[in-house]
């Protein structure tokens, strides 16, 4: 059995997700049959010191303060970034020209505009990208999907959606990038989650009617001062599809008490599935096929009828884990570079969940219902 | 022992929400020390066989076809409306002006300005009314009241409320009075019990911003042709209340697979609720005053701590079910009458709930929030 | 329509039972289309005083402190027990020499001898007779019940049933008649619900090893001192089932948290159930019918489809409350009073209930597994 | 930073537990600081082609038909067997003869003998071992643990325990070596698992009452005739606890419809536990110190607070997944062989179990309680 090629990656920022991507790289390779081996070639940090630490950690062989020298250097195939979002565009810019393929944490940009520009640029080069929506790589979201496309729900009519946790709930919490008028605040950051997700399993947003609300409107700076706080703790949206349903969404970060209430209902005219992220090894439908007397939601458990479940454990209703999902991620990303597959979630679609975010935020301040842009 | 002296009823209409009453008197009169004695005087009902049927169905010692002779009739204190909503402002006009007190199914009216009328004619006589909006009798939704108010979830942020069900999910139903412009569509009918919990817990309502949306736009008319539909199947707000929380409502009477989603979340500093009417005899409570490592939502059972499921039963987790919160509607209303208590949601809160139904509506409509009239 | 015969009521006690028996005469009446007029005819009590202040609280025309001269009344036909387990046996025999019929709370005796002894009075004089087990009238495990002799659950193999509660958890609280050796115990008091409910679902429980712990060995005597208790504060048994199906129960009042933990499960050959009476408007049901990657158990609400729910209530997912269960209770020995049904749960019953905790008791004493008599 | 020393580790077995340990390693690597460098240096497996296979799969360096070369092979530290049961201990012995760690899959043999003889072995030799139960490594079985050790359930007075699946459960399955009377059943194979869980959390259990049954007394052997079952389908035991506890445990392979229902329920004076695996991240907690009106099982979800979680992920909520616990598992293991902590779960602890397994066993069979050897 000839060597498989190796795919050699660095990666920029060692925080939560660049952590969670390492998980994921290594356990995407024990777990699938991926075209590559993932090499772990260099990381970048801030300093030398913390990109050495991360080296170790991590298992890069390399480490670097300067993520632009792994931009030239030509034995790397994958810019891997994490970094503050501020500094995605600059990064993934750069690994573009220098013809990378670049996998970015969400959001894309702060900014759709600048998202767009990232987007244009990985198109023209043709390089692969992916966006770290790593929701969607769950089997049962997967499932609710085919499920609905395979018309086990009837026509589709209505949706909600929610993404709430309670991480920014603390008045007496310090100012952070996250609420930085360029692009931060509830909806951009997790209320993202909600519209791919309700992307993902109905298809195109058509028009959306925003509600973006600021309830901490300031915050410690960290320096015995405050610093006042423009961007929204809560965003919601009335939504339409393109495929006739109607919704809503609602991002929130000051959800005391919730730690991934990243929720779904999907009612159509035959059925219906209701999901939380907060047992998320589980699906619930409900069939008006099922006799009068014994309806109900069913709660399916996650099993290797379940693609890519079984890939992790052969029996039922074992659970895989958040890390899992990230692994997923990975595998998928790895077969649209082998060219195997499309891209699952490429910087195209980071754009539009950033089109979307504007749209709902635009809407919210002229108080108007807004088209989305196609 | 003194006999308890008669509080003389007189019910017009026999279908679902009549039986409800009927069930809510009795239980009453056995679960609470109520200061009158109800008797069940009169009822009316479209024709003397049905009306005669009720009669000694339910227990009532008279009989009509002719709801106009119980407004005449000198014995009868309390004419209690359960006929068609489009009934109900004729019949309650014609007893308060008679000098009876009134107690009137929801909706009051299917216009605020019907509504308006009767609540102010009412005020005018002096007689004590009674609106049904039963799932605010709940001892957990009290309870949930009483822990906002004393402060246990801190300054309330965040509110999500909900009432879906499934009645109206099947396009091959027949067209109904319920699908009349006039004032029906399933914001006007359910989801005006989501508005009603939403100020029963948080208070006034400010603003809104409405969106109603008519999924199925045509119903068989039942002679074989169809009859068009122009009100809403979902209808959904955003909201500001004057405590300075933010939130949202929907109504959904097509919710396929669900029977009684009458839900809230409720987001303070110091804590959060979450209730499902699909299991109303729990209340779910996290707070932050719990020790680190050990916070979550605690699944709170009704017991004799909440009042007054103790007089239903002296153990808790027993439960309660749908037709005793009728009778803590009833028995509210008859102390009110005996001017013990303050009407526990008379005809002005009946008039509040329309108001709030018409500006969503009308702010639907328009597509721009629009202010609640105080 | 011709007046229905009254069927007259005599009641001995009137504490939680007793209340619970006279909401259920009031619901029934009202609820369902009884062969009799349901008469409050004479409540006994301890004194004249408080059996006179629950006739008026509960609606009875008379009241005694002699229990005896209801006896003696040719007007009463019903004599209902809810007096202290040890009266039940005097109470019955007495009321059954007179002819009455007769019903009583559960546990009909703390002796089976003296239940055989009530069961063998009551055939032989030919009244109709009724004992307590209140949770078997629950729609849901009317459907349960349904459903397992309809096959839907193939070949049933194995139950697991359970019945805990917390009133007995404090180690503080009094020793009371419940903790008297001749018949208290957890077990007794309510591992007979556990054990009741297994054999409504699945037929005659045929062998039992028992497992009877004193966890609380002394109690205070409300007097200083203290009073050594011999009862069971847990009492469970592996079972076998003529069917052919194994299992276990438990009866436990020690469980701290627990409030009404009657819970069941079974496994059959081609589907299983789960049950909670903490949600008992609800059944879980599972079927290898459902295609592969949709099963799951699916939660079934309780609806008109689940006879008598409809009666309380036309819409589903309504839910009825634990007095509704008492009211369902009623309909059935009126029913059987008045011919038209078997009893639904007769002496003989209540003596099988019996014998099925003695077997149980005895085992554990004898530390060996003991045939249940048939 | 030197370079850690490499652990090298030789794998026997490739199906489900070998996969999922390579999993385990590859992912305790990443998400721990190990003391050691894990390596993959060889897989044996039954033939030289399947060994390769499974050697490029998984990242072994070198594979093998013959296990015993990897015995004799200086360069392995680490046997790892998760070869068929019966297999075990000859396996275990050679590797601990030649000085090397042992990681066995559970059981740690089927018969207690056997596995007594393996843990003097690896005792004598002075070697680190570890079986493999890893539903202990859940970070909520930790805390549920550390809640009970410190107290905050007050005295513990009952327990009841379960491992249901349904892998058996179709009696038209195929015979298999979990079918051998020498040491299969559900409750060796399964019930273990709440056997290990009981004891992790309540500590010694001195003596049982053993209900080992039979459900499906044949098989298909493949070869067109069936093959006589003589092990359990269902294993329950009732139990007793140096600590003064009691309760019952159950393990049951035909639980239709389970796909892990590894649950527990513990009641202490001052607190409960409930917990079940088909949601393991997450422990449900009722207290008495909360406030009356405000008591109730609070969820409490997986978070940073519940070490090791926060290795896994810096956010609370996200969960881990089945495998993530073998993770853990290897972490101690690891610890322990670098002598930072004693044995987690060693050869002595599989024995014990395996003693368990039996007394329950020879209880059922002599129908009679039986004392656990020490």
């Amino acid at each position: 059995m000839p060597e498989k090629p190796a795919l050699r990656i660095g990666l920029i920022g060692t925080g939560f997700m660049g952590k969670a991507h390492v998980f994921g790289f290594a356990t995407a390779q024990k777990v699938f049959d991926l075209p590559y081996r993932l090499e772990l070639h260099t990381v970048a940090d801030v300093t030398d010191e913390s990109a050495a630490r991360a080296a170790a950690d991590f298992g890069f062989a390399k480490a670097t303060a300067d993520w632009r020298s792994m931009i030239d250097d030509p034995d790397i195939d994958v810019i891997d970034i994490t970094a503050p979002n501020a500094l995605h565009k600059e990064m993934a810019l750069a690994a573009i020209a220098a013809g990378k393929h670049v996998y970015c944490e969400k959001p894309l940009a702060p900014q759709a505009a600048d998202a767009e520009e990232m987007a244009r640029a990985a198109a023209a080069k043709g390089v692969k990208t992916q966006v770290g929506f790593n929701y969607l790589c769950n089997p049962m979201l997967r499932l609710a999907r085919e499920m609905i496309a395979a018309g086990e729900l009837g026509e589709i009519r209505g949706y909600r959606g929610l993404h709430a946790e309670d991480y920014m709930a603390d008045a007496g919490g310090t100012w952070s990038f996250r609420h930085d008028p360029a692009g931060g605040g509830a909806l951009a950051d997790i209320g993202s989650h909600a519209l791919a997700t309700a992307e993902f399993l109905l298809g195109p947003i058509t028009a959306v009617m925003g509600d973006c609300i600021t309830m901490i409107d300031s915050r410690r700076d960290g320096q015995g001062g405050t610093r006042s706080v423009k961007v929204d703790d809560v965003g919601r949206a009335f939504l339409r599809f393109a495929n006739g349903a109607q919704g809503s969404i609602e991002g929130n970060w000051i959800a005391t008490g919730r730690k991934m209430q990243h929720d779904f209902e999907v009612y159509g005219t035959k059925g219906a599935l209701a999901f939380s992220q907060e047992r998320f090894n589980e699906l619930h439908f409900y069939s008006v096929a099922d006799a009068p007397g014994r309806r109900g939601f069913r709660r399916i458990e996650a099993s290797p009828d379940h693609p890519p479940y079984g890939r992790f454990c052969v029996a039922p209703g074992h659970q895989i884990g958040f890390n899992d999902l990230k692994a997923i991620e990975v595998e998928g990303y790895v077969r649209a570079i082998a060219g195997e597959t499309a891209e699952p979630f490429g910087f195209a679609a980071g754009l539009r969940i950033q089109r979307l975010v504007e749209t709902i935020q635009a809407s919210s301040a002229a108080r108007q219902w807004k088209a989305v842009p196609a």
